[in-house]
């Protein structure tokens, strides 16, 4: 096991989509474990849309700054502790980074993992930051009732294919919108949804309006932009638009226009909330009863795509917003 | 006493404002009670920014018809009943229209008016729809924490002058957005405002910052538009957005543009409501209850513009739309 510390640094800002030019890659000597945390071998790090937001120049909620080992979620093996929970061999969740050894402190660790119910790449996934995003969203903000219609725009991706899940077991009607017809497949073989349309046709607001003959309760939207003006004519009176990511816009530094929401809003009463899942942590003990036992019952399920090793990590941002990914993106350390 | 009943009929659909012209004035026997309702001489009605959508070709959630008599609401003295909880001399508040008599349903009757405890111009005001309107969307929606930095658009109106006499009392910084001068002295004289603002000075973002200090944690909007926008950078992690009307834009039928929402709502997690104030029927009693009390310590007050007389209804929402009245636009029938 080498003694030396491969990590992913930020190299500078991004306008848009981070390229691999971002990032460079250092080594440095292997960590200790810092006072109260755990010292791990990454595993498995995530590659995830928020992490465009983390390298922008605009405000966001999590910044990355230049020279700083890029943040990401990711599987550990703890290898020292300084934490009475836990112990070598242990696995955990966590911000490990994209690194290949990670000194967490006690809050950067979330929790560990049972390896024995679900494998690594399910607790980054469905029962990770993607179940807990998908369940935050839907589940506790968007309070869908049986038999209403929700709508998910990149269905495919590692959060609407949860949903899609979410609301199979729930018995909403579910309907997906993604980018290619493999991933419309994928929709309704895979993930729970009832239909699924890829936007790049130029009828899509036909497609949406026959594939949601009662209209839309649930936005569950991570494009914004064209996407969703397609989508808002179609919502109910007193639907819910959860605002989860903004995919289709790279770059917010232009400040994009687009049709005005307000008489929308008032007219129908609708709610619009953005969110992001860390805000409703004390929410993740039932959002993990829930996804782990529909997991188990083999209902939860979601593709993973991994790459190999962490010198892919760098150009990993770029082929996520390609779409060229089928699944979750993860890194194998 | 007439016997004839004056009314004040919608003769075509606005584009925008409705002017004069889209109204005509019929005269009519005067009507009897219908079965399980009232008959009662109207005194006053009221003339609501509302009513334009009311006329409008789009969507919206009421529509007068071509043909129909103009609704509102208003105060009217029971002349005939088939009601057990009303009796001839009562003064109720309820949808009179803009008509001498008006024959309502029980659905129609919100209300009997207590007036010894205000006058019948405070349960069309502060008592009534404004009252209601204001304590829904701040109250009950917007949820306001002691402390918290509260904007109101159309301050010096009918609603935001009652949204900045709850903030008074209930701890919030209220900062009111109205176009003259004379108003901006009067969200601060009367209506409990710490500040205000012309919105038709240039330097309108600058303003709002210095105004806010502290960011905005909610914008209680009256108007859209081009005022929305200077806000929206003002506001605070997890501000609350209250769409109660849109007065700044006249015509939707357009689609108007505007900068995208999308990032702010996601960046930010806001948390945006359109709500319309009778589908909140159920906390009328409580919302009631508190306005009575304020209105009985002194600590709720409106000024009314009276219009004479029927005639004056149909050029009256080109008149609330100008800004030229300054406090609720009634009619007196």
């Amino acid at each position: 096991m080498t003694s030396l510390n491969t990590q992913v640094r930020v190299r500078k800002r991004a306008q848009g989509v981070p390229t691999a030019d971002c990032f460079t890659i250092t080594q440095a000597p292997r960590p200790d474990a810092p006072p109260g945390g755990v010292m791990a071998r990454t595993l498995l790090a995530a590659v995830d849309p928020a992490m465009r937001g983390w390298l922008s120049t605009e405000r966001n909620y999590i910044t990355v700054p230049d020279g700083a080992v890029m943040k990401a979620h990711g599987i550990g093996e703890v290898i020292e502790s300084d934490h009475p929970d836990y112990a070598p061999g242990d696995l955990v969740y966590g911000w490990t980074g994209w690194q290949t050894w990670a000194a967490m402190t006690a809050d950067e660790v979330m929790w560990k993992i049972d390896a024995a119910a679900a494998p690594p790449e399910a607790w980054l996934g469905p029962l990770g930051i993607n179940g807990l995003t998908a369940w935050v969203g839907f589940r506790h903000l968007a309070q869908p009732k049986a038999g209403e219609t929700v709508l998910v725009s990149t269905a495919a991706g590692g959060v609407g294919g949860v949903v899609g899940q979410l609301a199979r077991d729930g018995g909403q009607r579910a309907v997906g919108l993604t980018s290619t017809d493999d991933k419309v497949e994928t929709c309704i073989a895979d993930y729970g949804f009832d239909e699924a349309i890829s936007y790049r046709r130029d009828d899509l607001a036909d497609a949406i309006a026959r594939a949601c003959p009662g209209g839309i309760d649930i936005f569950y939207d991570n494009t914004a932009g064209a996407i969703a003006d397609a989508v808002f004519p179609h919502l109910n009176t007193h639907a819910r638009v959860i605002q989860c990511g903004t995919a289709s816009i790279a770059d917010w530094t232009a400040a994009p226009s687009g049709p005005r929401r307000e008489r929308n809003m008032l007219v129908k009463r609708l709610t619009w909330r953005g969110f992001v899942f860390t805000d409703h942590a004390e929410t993740f003990p039932q959002a993990l009863d829930e996804l782990k036992g529909l997991y188990a019952r083999g209902r939860l399920r979601l593709r993973e795509d991994i790459l190999d090793g962490l010198e892919s990590a760098p150009g990993a941002l770029q082929r996520l917003y390609s779409g060229a990914n089928t699944g979750r993106l993860l890194i194998r350390v």
